[in-house]
């Protein structure tokens, strides 16, 4: 069993007012179990990357997994002590005294199969061939995410989580664990998320894919063994993606119609706008690998669980017999509030103890990673909730600063 | 002076039900005038194609412009004769008996400088070296279109439109028709569009340029020279830009989830909807120019008759005398209500003679090229007032089946 309180290394004494877990480490879990897979195949064996903040109690009763969406990590809060800038994506939410109070759940990040992040995906060896997956790597789904994640439970020793939490596709992984892993969760919250994706949801995706795929460095997704990446392709995929996650507004309010200096006549940057979004594509370009960006978009794709009831989506949420809490923002357009009322209306036709909170947020999708006080109070309420019924973390001493 | 009625080739009588003006000619008017651009630079001289439908009254008062937006063309109206598949734009707009009724007035159809469907641009030789214009064809803007089609009324011996009109970027050219030429135009039909870009809309030009421009056979725009073009580029480019002409609803009314065979698990199309894109993409990259796409997307961007007034946009357009219809579409995202109103608002805070109409349909900024019964309501009894008013067509022969 892996000492927890070790992946929160405190030799570093946070300042009063510094509310981060502070330095973390990085851990992985290697599996020699196959997996087996949606798509049909099987994987013969995997590693699958997470970290830890907090404490399990004695009763193992206090873990809460975070799933992260398209391009995250298990890196979820902290910084690495060699890389301080580094810091976790939802730290903002996850930390000692935050909505998601370290001094009293443990909360562990896991890094999903197919990405390029350190958990087994395209650009990990394939034991069969000793070369990068590549092209090979399977097409991995939300349930095949959630079942490594129960994998990844088992070998922490976490029965049931007090809470699964997640947006956007974090939010289908916690909406996926609680209908098909119900007795091992108690509480799923589902942020900016969606019961599917819609066609104009699929358009943008399949966009995305396509400038990928023929950016000529693409090579049918063997890139690798041209030592090239499809960058062109990426940067777009990039761009696109990033429209969507912000809203028109806030857009608007940000970057308008400000240039940068003055008409020019030529197709080099010119507006604001499109500055900012050529560095995001170039960033990104930098980073994130090719076939997995096609792979995540896939699995956003297919996760449908109204499917496995001839389109039923009560019927197929009636299994989910944990605490729900769905959260919208009312400027998301990716995802927007009407896609979270369907889960809600769902969940309350089989009776089932949900929870809905609609954001009034000016920042589109995104808001679900931004510091929004509303918001943040309704997660830190249900938390608080949680630990007071259950006596959560009651057995730790508080440190005098909360 | 061309004769009007030769562009109308009435050698096959259309059947009673058909209200089409019938096989149509595109035709090709030469300017020598150097005509100077936005940009600072000069075209030395030019090509206009254009068509026109109808008869020009005694008093050459009932002359109506018809502008394209971003792909479309002269060819508004009619067929080809040896192409009869090829049927104009707006044909379910422009004909006989329909709601800009070509017994009534005598329509012309312009293609724009920089387009690729007859009128100069990248395509066609630049007379100083005798090579295709290719990437050294100056970046355009609605005002240089203007100020051709103001050549092209001058060389039609059209002093005076009786109405000016267009959709979405045609809506723009209307719009500065209106301020710029106060005293050529009676009225302005500006459907669909908006007084200029938001950073949104700008953000997803600058995607489908960028998704051009990083094809590896895109040349810096000099593609011509080596034989190829930037078809990736392009489809991508154009996939892009449908997802912002349809309407959410009606992608989900139209595609939804529907799949083509089941899920592949694979990068080949599963969705109807991926299908579809990659189809129009894949008809847009065989037809269109990429250095003409490229710079029409600059011209959208570039659109803000406001700047001339330090942002007013009032001021802005207070230079318009002519009554202006105003029309937009609930489901358009690409240019929302909203904009329109913006348009609006400032026609009347400088008591313009301003008529607006938000119609409700669920097509999305598509709405202005189809056929809803409301919308041409509308834009029907705009011409019959103005025909009415004027004594438009009057001298013309009714034909018997209308």
């Amino acid at each position: 069993m892996p000492s927890f309180s070790a992946t929160t290394a405190s030799t570093e004494t946070p300042a009063p007012n510094d509310r981060s877990v502070g330095p973390v480490l990085s851990q992985t879990a290697h599996f020699d179990t196959p997996l087996p897979l949606a798509c049909g195949r099987t994987l013969p064996q995997y590693d699958l990357a997470y970290e830890t903040y907090g404490i399990l109690d004695a009763e193992r009763s206090n873990a809460v997994l975070i799933c992260h969406a398209l391009n995250a990590s298990h890196h979820v809060a902290g910084f690495y002590a060699d890389d301080p800038d580094n810091i976790g994506w939802w730290d903002n939410m996850v930390g000692p005294g935050k909505p998601l109070d370290t001094n009293r759940f443990l909360v562990v990040g896991v890094n999903n199969l197919g990405s390029c992040f350190g958990s087994t995906g395209p650009i990990s060896t394939n034991p069969a061939t000793g070369k990068p997956w590549g092209s090979d790597f399977p097409i991995v789904t939300v349930e095949d995410w959630v079942d490594a994640q129960a994998q990844l439970a088992d070998r922490l020793g976490i029965a049931q989580w007090a809470a699964v939490m997640g947006g956007s596709l974090g939010g289908m992984q916690s909406l996926d664990w609680a209908i098909r892993y119900p007795s091992r969760i108690r509480n799923a919250l589902v942020i900016a998320a969606a019961p599917n994706l819609s066609a104009e949801n699929i358009a943008f995706n399949e966009i995305a894919r396509q400038s990928i795929m023929s950016d000529p460095d693409y090579h049918d997704g063997n890139f690798g063994a041209y030592g090239v990446k499809p960058r062109g392709g990426l940067r777009v995929a990039r761009m696109i993606g990033h429209i969507t996650y912000l809203s028109d507004e806030q857009m608007e309010a940000k970057f308008g119609r400000q240039l940068r200096e003055g008409l020019k006549f030529s197709f080099a940057p010119e507006f604001q706008i499109e500055s900012y979004l050529r560095y995001q594509g170039e960033k990104f370009a930098e980073y994130y690998d090719a076939n997995t960006y096609l792979r995540v978009t896939k699995a956003l794709d297919y996760f449908d669980p109204a499917t496995r009831e001839g389109g039923d989506l009560a019927r197929a949420l009636a299994p989910a017999t944990c605490r729900l809490l769905v959260v919208s923002f009312t400027t998301d357009w990716r995802f927007p509030a009407s896609r979270s009322r369907e889960i809600v209306k769902a969940l309350v036709r089989e009776r089932r103890d949900v929870t809905y909170a609609e954001i009034a947020a000016p920042h589109g999708h995104d808001a679900f990673l931004l510091d929004n006080p509303q918001y943040h109070a309704v997660v830190r309420a249900w938390f608080q909730r949680m630990a007071a019924e259950s006596g959560v973390g009651d057995d730790f001493p508080r440190p005098s600063r909360q």
